[in-house]
């Protein structure tokens, strides 16, 4: 069990009450359109993960390049712009492994488009992998409403030798990992980390 | 050795000359100021470790908080505030571990006070240490010039336990891990980590 800095006990939190502002007309209309937002779902997956205690996991901030501050106001920031992410979004530990990975939704029912992967991503995900990290895509089949976890191996593959500029929908059946979709977690992707990485 | 994306062999890169606009002139002073930003540091090092493919460390963007952009402009923020990282500053991965660490530095020589260490960092390396991560802060002495890795342990037994609101020098030198210093990398802290939690 997890102590925590005040002493305080671990209580359990109502994660879609404190992280939406939203009336209960509105979360059940979110309910049913559960895995619409990816990144929000893997977002309030992390901190139900954190809360139980069962991997730490954490989205990078995007970058920003940040050109005035207004010191008067407070430290203001009256001019910036966004600098793309040089990494994935994700990383973590788990069992103490390092988790790294990036999430992608796509509205194709036959394949994954490589398109929007970066290059430096993909150099991101080689090096991890180097360094024996547990490294991985969570591709979202949004109108297919399925989310699978796919290790980075195959999509560097695909991208650096593969004919077609997408992964067919097929690799994912054969070598990917469907991940369950639920309340909390709304994903439960560490149960596929856990089948694909750790299980013998 | 690892394989670039586009195929391209390893290369090594003047790390100063790429990363910085100075002067030769500048630089020698630069060298001579050695270890007087620690950020720095360490952001440079973690660029040669990751160069050399022995260790893969990012340091996260400060998170900001966006108030208004200006889409006319081609997505210039207007209008944002810095929010407190809820983290530490560094993550990474080494033989397959999760690294996570915060580095400060004081200009005290006989004690590191705890007073800028926030409660939500030591409650995330608490986090770290329950996974099963590696959680340490990296100290810089400033006026001794002595860089040391501290593990997370004795800072959350400090912060939560310590008469003092500082820890003493001595622990340090008990405890932690006197850090070398060089050109390349700048802190030797990867084998800090390598003697601290690798050697049996």
């Amino acid at each position: 069990m997890i102590k925590y800095p005040n002493g305080q006990k671990y209580e359990p939190v109502n994660i879609a009450k404190r992280t939406s502002k939203k009336s209960k007309e509105d979360l059940s209309i979110s309910a049913s359109n559960r895995g619409m937002n990816l990144e929000e779902d893997i977002n309030i997956s992390n901190e139900w993960y954190k809360e139980q205690a069962i991997a730490l996991v954490t989205k990078r901030p995007t970058p920003i390049n940040i050109v005035k501050v207004d010191y008067s106001k407070g430290a203001r920031i009256t001019d910036a712009y966004f600098e793309k992410q040089s990494t994935t979004d994700y990383n973590g530990v788990y069992k103490g492994k390092y988790l790294d990975f990036e999430a992608k939704n796509t509205k194709s029912k036959t394949s994954f488009p490589l398109s929007n992967i970066e290059a430096h991503q993909i150099e991101h995900l080689k090096h991890v992998l180097h360094h024996g990290g547990i490294a991985f895509f969570i591709i979202q089949f949004q109108l297919l409403n399925e989310v699978y976890l796919l290790d980075a191996s195959f999509v560097i593959e695909y991208y650096e030798h593969g004919e077609r500029k997408s992964i067919p929908y097929d690799v994912f059946k054969k070598d990917g990992i469907l991940i369950k979709q639920g309340y909390n977690p709304r994903l439960f992707y560490i149960d596929a980390v856990e089948s694909k990485y750790f299980k013998k």
